[in-house]
């Protein structure tokens, strides 16, 4: 795990994961697929959430995944290690959760106030626009980027996981979105 | 809600549902449907859950969902109100959770076995194939069933979280599939 992204990471190495958008980002999917690369094809334990309060008939959408290579007794996110945020509503209602020291993803062009001192600005999902055509692939795109700044995962099983979760005829474009997120996550990294 | 098959339900409002079978039929999308079902259409709080152990590399796949007009304060099923059961193993592994007097729903060709006192047999899966000739939908039958013999959620509200989640292009035939759960249900408490 590249610690210089997740550098309060964390008793019982466990990882809290949030991401949030907007209903038809495809952020519950995302989670899915996150989730499912940690526990089927990387061998640690996950669970993932999706908790539907008010906020969920305006419009909102979070998912919630937390991974580790322990038991997992308390499945909720209690303060994020990472947060991935595609709209502003998404990163105003969520940032003050991050952990200190956590890693805050959000949409270059969506997000233009960001609550907390330092940000990850991502073109998310106008890279998945250019790359594949389909503004539908930034939550892949996001998870790529997410898996390049973190390792939380392995590459391999991301890959694995978008493949087997991609819906049917759309798994390249998905692989391409997931690349291209992993592209962005090495630029980020060598600016750094 | 039909209390006949939710006989002890319950503390506080809150309903747990498990959703169990192998990996492939859509037992996570039948969950993320139900709570949307819940939440964004009928106003109720949900919750949806995914945890993956060990099991989850053997192909086993489950989701649970807790719905309450109140505020959910745990968010996994501790011990379910209703299971639903596509195959023999998660009827082995998870029936012995079910509270006394929960309903236990299951695939009437796939489980031969059932460990407890009483069960709803359904052909959930044989109807998917003759009414939609999608195996894949008996996700989808298996909602129309358990909404229609409890009423966990309105009729109006599945419907619409189907429509809003079932893949592109695949909507009417999915919601042919609830219908013929709905149907199941009908002669189901008609024959009682």
């Amino acid at each position: 795990m590249n610690r210089k992204y997740l550098s309060n990471h964390t008793e019982n190495d466990r990882t809290e994961i949030r991401l949030a958008g907007e209903g038809g980002q495809g952020m519950i999917l995302a989670g899915v697929i996150l989730a499912e690369a940690a526990a089927v094809y990387d061998g640690q334990n996950a669970v993932q959430t999706q908790s539907y309060g008010p906020e969920a008939r305006g419009g909102a959408s979070k998912a919630e995944v937390v991974i580790s290579a322990q038991q997992i007794h308390y499945p909720e996110v209690i303060s994020a290690d990472v947060l991935v945020a595609l709209s502003q509503e998404a990163c105003d209602r969520y940032a003050s959760n991050l952990k200190k020291g956590g890693l805050l993803i959000v949409d270059r062009d969506q997000v233009g106030r960001i609550p907390v001192n330092s940000a990850i600005r991502a073109p998310i999902m106008a890279l998945a626009e250019s790359v594949t055509g389909r503004a539908i692939t930034a939550n892949v795109v996001a998870l790529g980027l997410l898996v390049g700044l973190t390792g939380v995962v392995s590459r391999q099983s991301i890959e694995a996981a978008v493949s087997a979760r991609a819906p049917k005829g759309t798994e390249s474009i998905n692989l391409a979105a997931l690349a291209a997120g992993f592209d962005e996550a090495r630029r980020i990294l060598s600016r750094n």
